[in-house]
């Protein structure tokens, strides 16, 4: 494995030096001190954040384990008004709830989604909190028509969403509270025994090595995220976020490749690159061949599959500087 | 890695034993004590050996180099005929040759072909040394409807034929002199820096590890074969084999598996399995699909392609016994 390292952090620098200098070293990084409008510190006062918004239903997370587990479903689906979902989430999480979903104890977790459920658009912060997008401002980081998604994240103290990677290059503004961000890059893909766009190593401070062997050798970066900084997440890069306050921050995806390479139905912006897709789903019919074969022939031929792709696809494997 | 083995010796067990508790255990054996006909001793003596044979061309490797290297091409093919064959690679190495193709203290391989070339038949031993064929008897190892080739291989003292798997279970059985051979479990494929049917790494005492690093992961399995001795080569296990003296051996092929598996214009035996030579074509067809990606995201969806085959394909890696 590499030596893990931090997430390097840049102090008030521009959104031209982002684009000219960051975004195309595809590597995460922290932006201190950009503008980003008088969100910061507004909604950090619960009584303006619920003024600026509507009251209406939300779908969220409801978990009794601050550590969500998408394996072991640790958590249910829950539908809250806006406001009760702000009052919950900012709670001292040793009060107990009234009426909770599990327990009294239990903690929430809000991606917004699109609250008209009959648009096909993807989520924007502007249609579903237009008093919150008018105080909240994006440094020009992309041109205007690459835009795809602004998602608001809502989370109690504690919440950890398990580690992913999206498809789409994107910028994690985190408004109100701190969070601990852990990266690793998309070369690390196989230790990181993915499931999907997930992996499967949950527990990344005690990760169960005999079950995860691999892990060992996947390079972590971590950063801090105070409110105001913003944190670049470079398409395909794994991360891992964990609250340690009660957070609200606002997401930004836009689409940084050829925008005939993206799946048209994705309003998450997490299904696979079309090619990518299609590789994964010709490669079935290649490792259908092999299935007649004994399975110690069927292994000689799999390596042999193997060997051909590292030979034409990988890169050479060098630690991340 | 696993711990360095012995390639086990089996002494006089029968044919029937070799088919119900050897072969298929996919593992190499050396078979010792069992009748294989006069010819051994009969062909150490040079005389003899001509005497019973046609003096007619045959197409052999020609090397200064004992350790033939197919990469570095070391070696060149030419044509003598049989009888001069036999004395040259039979003299002692230090003696110099008239009239050499590049030196003369040069070596001498063959591995015989149909010495009819309009034949589309695979090599056999009764059909273009009939007198030879008189001498050799094979314990019944296989249905004889399973039978491919019978190749005769002669050798000067030294030379190595480079790591290499054959698709067909075959015995090789040593006639006149001593040859070393070190075997790899088909596991070791990716270990082995394979071009097709060949592993790149020549030189397998003293191997490059800045250039192959991975070789010193892989289990080589050593085994001495005597005159009259029978290794069996499983298919698709790596094999290098080197003459200690002047070599005369007899290697038998068989197709071991349903027939149609195999490719029928491969007089060689070497020729990927149908189903494996299909899947890695179409392989390529799934590559193809990543090249409009940039590099870094063909390296991420490579990966993802790999992890699929490993689950899908690959047997739990655990040390051969």
């Amino acid at each position: 494995m590499c030596t893990p390292g931090s997430i390097p952090v840049f102090e008030s620098i521009s959104a031209a030096d982002f684009r000219s200098t960051i975004q195309p070293t595809r590597r995460p990084a922290i932006l201190r001190g950009m503008p980003v409008g008088p969100c910061v510190p507004a909604w950090a006062d619960l009584e303006h954040l619920k003024r600026h918004t509507p009251n209406g239903p939300v779908r969220i997370h409801v978990t009794t384990h601050a550590h969500m587990d998408f394996r072991r479903k640790n958590f249910q689906y829950g539908t809250l008004d806006f406001h009760t979902l702000l009052e919950r989430a900012s709670r001292d999480p040793e009060e107990a709830i009234t009426e909770p979903f599990i327990d009294p104890r239990e903690l929430y977790y809000l991606r917004s989604v699109s609250l008209d459920p009959r648009s096909r658009e993807t989520v924007r912060l502007e249609r579903d909190f237009p008093d919150l997008a008018h105080e909240f401002r994006l440094p020009e980081f992309f041109p205007p028509d690459r835009f795809f998604s602004s998602v608001l994240r809502v989370s109690s103290p504690g919440v950890r969403v398990w580690t992913h990677y999206d498809v789409l290059d994107n910028v994690y503004v985190q408004v109100v509270g701190r969070k601990r961000a852990v990266m690793w890059a998309p070369s690390d893909a196989l230790n990181l025994y993915l499931d999907g766009d997930k992996s499967r190593v949950v527990d990344i401070d005690q990760p169960d090595l005999a079950a995860f062997p691999k892990f060992a050798q996947a390079t972590p970066f971590e950063g801090w995220l105070e409110p105001g900084d913003i944190l670049f997440i470079p398409a395909m890069w794994f991360h891992n976020m964990t609250a340690r306050d009660f957070g609200v921050a606002v997401n930004v995806f836009w689409q940084n490749l050829d925008q005939g390479l993206y799946d048209r139905k994705d309003p998450y912006g997490n299904r696979d690159l079309l090619p990518g897709a299609k590789a994964l789903r010709m490669l079935d019919n290649v490792m259908k061949q092999l299935e007649e074969l004994p399975e110690d022939l069927k292994d000689f031929y799999g390596r042999q599959l193997i060997a051909r792709i590292e030979k034409k696809c990988l890169l050479n494997e060098k630690c991340p500087e």
